[in-house]
């Protein structure tokens, strides 16, 4: 059986990447989710394996160590990370693997794993995203400023991707993402032998 | 626009790449056709800029001085090639090219255009190719024999396409010739501009 793929998406916030990664997984049943591990604790109705794993400080700074982690970050004092044992099984396994990542944590991986995938997904327009951040006005301003710029430092990331979908068609970038996948499967997996 | 991309097909003699290129060319009307310039004479039925450009002998010298050609091969005292200005004007236009070529010609391309795709279209076995090239069983021995060699020749080389296509259903090959070209296309042209 062929090693399955590595296939790193990454994208501005309110760009859309939930549901075209969504829509993908419903298309192709081959492609796996990896979830994050984290040390924070579950909120209500979060499920342990399903939204993330829920594991401890000791636990995640012993992954650290042992290099089991692909990348990983502080944000709250909490630990958020992808766990390479888990990724390696799923690809042993022939499943092609997606992990949903910020462009830092994405540069990490790409260098660990330099065989991954990348795609970032990329709103129509600058100021399509922002309409859509923006959101329905009930934030302050001082919020969806903070978004905005987030999202650009995003967007100015997009060119050390290898691929670039543009969000503009939900079920049209899916398309995208599925035969991007499937090419890359022909690249890695397709060789004749006598 | 965005120009076109330069896709270069090989694959061994009775392997069907004519049947998948024709379907392909079906399903996606941006794929255009490069025919090759010769200086042999038309044979019956056989009309200028379709079959082939039939050219001079001076004509096509010239060209391969003018470094017009972007590959070519002599065979039974004719020249075969392809006219670089011809690729170029197609890829201009946004068209994408594929050229049907065999192996020497494809590594050729491939060192004057780095940006050629190549794809390999192999059959999903040896015997199987066999017993296409043995045909009805109406040719001589040698002349079978012949094509069998030729045919492993070019399948040795086929490690050095980017792509490797298994024709073993011709609807399938069509789909993963599409799938490339497609996210070929998204890796080539998709930016995301402020």
């Amino acid at each position: 059986m062929n090693r399955g793929l590595l296939i790193v998406i990454s994208g501005p916030s309110g760009v859309g990447k939930g549901t075209v990664i969504g829509m993908l997984m419903k298309n192709d049943k081959n492609v796996g989710y990896s979830v994050s591990s984290t040390t924070r604790l579950p909120r209500e109705g979060e499920i342990d394996g399903v939204h993330y794993d829920f594991i401890t400080a000791k636990q995640f700074k012993s992954d650290i160590e042992n290099d089991r982690m692909l990348e990983y970050t502080v944000y709250c004092d909490n630990y958020y990370g992808t766990n390479a044992d888990k990724v390696e099984r799923l690809r042993a396994e022939g499943k092609d693997v997606i992990l949903e990542i910020e462009t830092q944590g994405a540069a990490n991986i790409k260098r660990k794993c330099p065989d991954a995938v990348t795609v970032f997904i990329a709103p129509p327009t600058f100021d399509d995203l922002k309409k859509r951040l923006s959101g329905r006005g009930t934030e302050p301003p001082q919020v969806i400023e903070k978004r905005v710029r987030k999202a650009r430092e995003e967007l100015e990331k997009s060119d050390m991707y290898e691929y670039v979908v543009i969000n503009d068609d939900a079920v049209r970038a899916a398309d995208d993402l599925c035969a991007i996948i499937r090419a890359e499967r022909i690249k890695k997996n397709n060789k004749f032998i006598f």
